[in-house]
């Protein structure tokens, strides 16, 4: 069977972070012809447009795995109401040159998990502002403001009960939303 | 005379910076009790929360620098419709630790130049959701969406006369905005 390659990008870079855990509990309900696979985005540079025509590695590094990609899969936390600056820096990197972005057409899920009961809804909305701009369809139904609390889990950090039916349904609408789009 | 400090925070690393430029030149239309400096965000690392308990020396400097002013002077690009992941990045480091963040109560501004004709209208009215959100009370009118073309600046890289008048009410308000909070 032919796999259909995500490429996964979380936008807190902490251990413990609420959005790498949602990743992780959140791929256990994808189907078995998708692939999942975490961009890194922790070593990158400040973007410096100055370095445009001499990448680092890491900036090669993470262009070819978007490029790779079917399609892209956005973990986003909420910082000051808006993304973090991590996760706009590398999608201010994979975007560069003009001309030669990595997203361009590839389609995409927005999600996030926070404390707080918003769930990044306005940092979700700033990301859709950016993905827009960079012609990557982006599902919009369901939207997916996760609201880190007790019970979200099980004791294996699967996704619990109560929210597994919007979940699953979450990720079916993306599959099929990526698959539209191939 | 007792001088107003204000801190500036251009959102572009490049050397030929177009925002590091208009930086320059508008400081020249200030009064004499202002006195402006630049905060070096280009060797922050990349935030991550798991740091808060023990911040580099960088962010140390970044906050330190921040609090010593009376007001702030953001000079913004847009990229991909947004600001910089750069620029974002020093705003979440100096919003951090919950509760210590070095931004809140300092009136600020926020301008932007780019070669488009819009002037990184939408990178700014992000930015303005984020200072809302850090409680930094910003200038509203007059707005200042920068176009970069020719006549722009003069042959000494002043202001030239085309957008002098407007820039010098730009100055002016701003002044006044700053004098308002202190």
């Amino acid at each position: 069977m032919s796999q259909i390659k995500i490429a996964v990008i979380v936008g807190s870079l902490r251990k413990e972070s609420f959005n790498d855990k949602l990743a992780k509990a959140l791929e256990k309900l994808f189907p078995a012809d998708f692939s999942l696979s975490h961009v890194r985005i922790d070593d990158l540079p400040l973007y410096n447009q100055d370095d445009d025509g001499h990448p680092s590695a890491q900036v090669t590094r993470l262009k070819s795995e978007i490029k790779a990609a079917q399609g892209l899969l956005f973990f986003t936390p909420e910082y000051n109401r808006s993304i973090p600056g991590v996760l706009k820096n590398a999608i201010d990197h994979a975007s560069r040159p003009y001309g030669q972005s990595a997203w361009d057409g590839r389609p995409a899920g927005v999600i996030g998990a926070s404390v707080g009961p918003i769930g990044t809804a306005l940092a979700q909305q700033h990301l859709r502002n950016i993905l827009a701009y960079l012609n990557v369809p982006t599902l919009g139904q369901p939207e997916a403001f996760i609201h880190n609390k007790e019970g979200l889990y099980d004791a294996n950090g699967a996704i619990g009960e109560a929210s597994l039916k919007f979940l699953q349904s979450w990720v079916d609408a993306y599959v099929q939303w990526v698959k539209k789009h191939l």
